[in-house]
């Protein structure tokens, strides 16, 4: 449906998804086998929606093939696998976008331009919790499957790359982590945590961002109002001949700005399109996705030892 | 102004503060040498409200003159003082209470019932977030000064104790850590999570339990409600010839059950006359004091080391 | 996509809904005309979805040729015309419903529940606030356009008609309303109010019941835990030689009970083909949607007083 | 204690609340009559802090032996009352008081400032839920008791008089309505609406002001960002040959001003001892607590025939 694109053919393992494929698309091509669609000549591009331990094979044979790839996070199970994917598209020149929907979305967009702006100061923390009952996965963890998200955003807006990662967690259903906690250390003092959680009673989606100017709240769950912008801070002063630092507490407006209404998935499919018929490289582009997966990687291998500093 | 109780005498260094004493209670004794009261024959039990770095000094001068003592949390600076205090205290058969209040609200009251009463089930994971504005302490850092609040509450509902900890942290002010998160591991696997931070531009006291049976989600800021049960949950089971487990989701009511309204402070006051007069053991005593600050050396610990498992 | 139905054709004045429906409908007959629809003998039942002036005509022309007729809300623009299309339609037994789509959610079925079972006791009152900006009306005001969900589930809980109607309101922007309110006076002594309004800066859908043995609040915007019952409640008793009431307040727990997850309209829809099957009367039928209009009429003439009692 | 003023006597009836007087100011006379504090030669101002019904006879009292007097809301239980002591007041020169404490709260004061410059533009209406648990009062109803807040408010930011009231109301305890409704007409097309209620299970204390360039939630029961500015609103224009009005809904920035953190019972006694001082009469006068007092009466009359426009 995305202007300059058209739907050629779609591939699913399962009757009943392939049944609803065709009755929403009476016209195109519904298959079981992805080999029709990795290997069509008329396709140019093609968006891999499947189990992460899939990624890098159908993957793979879609830039082989000469396709461009709209792929699912996280990118693939494996940095190692992120790379010669990344590689084989640098050659081939071709481009992969991977899905880090988010980073289009009204409230992403608003929190990357307070940072462009500089409207936030030296960034002190970034403080995200991601929990809610369910769904299970039954091939990663809970980080794999939720911090994603908040690893592609922290990516895109903090304009640093983490230095080391400590993650802690617990299995209580299966042999994935159910509950998992993730810090993440920046060269500049930034710090960054996750707390994702499959058995919470309750859904949360709330990031604290605190700057030295201003700091943001950002509750994705509410209608209106996601993202507000307090301007509150601290500062220390030290006096000569003062014992203590003095410590001043600065508590003013707070702003929800207007966001931008958009349908982000849209907006990125729509990106996906334009880069490429311009050739240009999306900023979700592999490489963007490779970089989640080697926090991950950190994360799993912080994790393996309850808890434990891995450097980047 | 508790039953069975008098206040004899009051020392502070600041003046300020003397005079407001003074006004408040006209017939009792104002000092700035905390020695008059603590040698003072006319005393029995003596309350320690004083910078963490003086508790141990304090309370033992207390102990050695033959007084009950009530000392605010943490208990002390390091193990080795509270176990030395705890040691001089049996030694001398005299209470000590470590303020813990948060045992004595109707909420937590509340939570250590439901667990007592085995509503919730084996337990999954205890988590904390205990976030505000300031006040930067000068002398101790936001784990220190915050968590234990969460420390004492686990150490009190929990039938058991946590045998590894990890830190991680960062300082944006001054010497010590303003951002921290902490993972407690205990035997059967409960993970426990504490976040805290005095740069959020939001007060936040929201503390999840989960549970096999029930879970709980505690908000303390509320007026109402504070206390909410979940009666959902997850269950898998497998079956015979089938390779995935069957994930079963459950979703029942919540229940926010009236609590009771009771003064914490005072209830905590007067069940500290009580242990004096009776000679029982409160179960806020040193020892349980003494747990809580090993909990946080073990933290600094792992801090000290940017996160690493430190065993209890 | 009911069950025991078949979608034969849709009219529509707009050309672009029309090429909408064509392409969600290839199948289907679409035209500009209704009375295509109106007088088609392949034709059993008709949807009046259309502005309100033209529901009377339309469900008239439909039940002269031998129609069902599901209308939306409010039934008619006078209670004239409900009364002509209800004997109409009795005469030559048809079914007629009127879309009151809140009768069939989970929260709305929960209520209805609750009072049948004599949980809430006798009830105090019934008080609705549902504002949010827009959307302003060209052709009713906003009592006609808000109201009757209100008036419906009020018509539909409560197991007594209301007796007098009071109305106040302004007009700020055309000739309609844009913010009123309506107070209903029942022989019980239920008091129930409505609170309406286009021009508020935030959406609220709360309703507040109040009973002599428990309250209700059901908040209509939250994912979760819509309805929260209050084990709450005020007694008075007159003691002997006392001059006062004695008042006592009650305050126990709060419950949110787990809410059947129904697709609301799916499920009217299709108690509507079941009501043709089997020849039953929706209790939402013409008299339902008439008893609605008559207390909307009753407010027109209040608001025309700016506010005088008018008897039902 | 505030300053330029000391406390000389305390007259109560009840003689607990004289014992905690007592104890609580030692130096300070306190009896059972007042007659003693209102003829006193050594006292200028008395506050007279008791039932409504008392007002009229304590305050004359006070006035005729020359002490100016702040009293409760609401100010008299009659208007006859009210004007008698104004003109007593004014004759002799004293300063009337009446105890609208809301006017000096931070909230109230960001209000009054926002309409004086204008920032609402137009005011469409003022919309107050003011509903909690008891206390049944048992010599007024629940608009007597309650709605003075709201009334004294409008009053103070609405720069204009309401010309008509309308009220409704049930009675299910006593003989006192304890659920009531009341409309006021300002002759610019403001409409003010109060919703009052001893019998809700939960404490709402919420006003919507909709102006015509922005409006204002003011939600009294959040420790933080009690007053949210929205930039939102609705324009309709008229274009020549077109049928329907165009309807233009604008929505900006949701903006929450730091509020003054004052406490606002001091600020007002201050202003009492100010005022008597200087000889400036204070903007809450009897003759504000006069307006409020004819706005009670006008809704008194509108709920003895259950709802009807009584003029101003």
């Amino acid at each position: 449906m995305i202007e300059g694109s058209q739907i050629i053919a779609i591939a699913d393992m399962d009757p009943a998804a392939r049944q609803r494929a065709q009755r929403a698309h009476p016209s195109v091509q519904v298959t079981s086998d992805p080999a029709e669609i990795l290997t069509s000549t008329r396709i140019d591009a093609v968006a891999v929606i499947s189990p992460v331990w899939t990624h890098y094979e159908l993957t793979k044979t879609a830039l082989m093939n000469g396709k461009h790839v709209f792929v699912e996070k996280p990118f693939t199970l494996t940095s190692a696998q992120g790379e010669e994917l990344v590689d084989l598209a640098e050659r081939r020149n071709l481009r992969i976008m991977v899905d880090h929907t988010f980073l289009f979305t009204g409230a992403v967009r608003k929190i990357s331009q307070l940072i462009d702006e500089n409207a936030l100061g030296k960034l002190y923390y970034y403080d995200s919790t991601r929990v809610n009952l369910g769904l299970l996965q039954h091939d990663v963890n809970v980080l794999w499957d939720l911090a994603p998200h908040d690893l592609s955003i922290m990516d895109h807006v903090i304009r640093e790359s983490p230095e080391a990662v400590v993650a802690t967690g617990e299995k209580h259903l299966n042999d994935y982590e159910d509950v998992a906690y993730m810090t993440l250390y920046f060269p500049g003092k930034t710090i960054a945590h996750i707390n994702v959680n499959w058995l919470s009673p309750v859904k949360v989606r709330m990031t604290l961002i605190g700057g030295e100017k201003r700091m943001v709240v950002w509750n994705d769950l509410v209608a209106d109002e996601k993202i507000r912008v307090y301007d509150r801070g601290v500062k220390t002063t030290s006096q000569e001949g003062v014992y203590k630092l003095l410590v001043n507490y600065r508590s003013g407006d707070m702003l929800a700005p207007q966001l931008e209404q958009v349908e982000a998935l849209q907006l990125e499919l729509r990106y996906f399109v334009d880069c490429i018929t311009s050739g240009q490289t999306p900023f979700n582009d592999g490489r963007a996705g490779l970089r989640v997966v080697k926090m991950l990687e950190a994360a799993s291998e912080s994790l393996r030892h309850r808890g434990s500093l891995v450097k980047l």
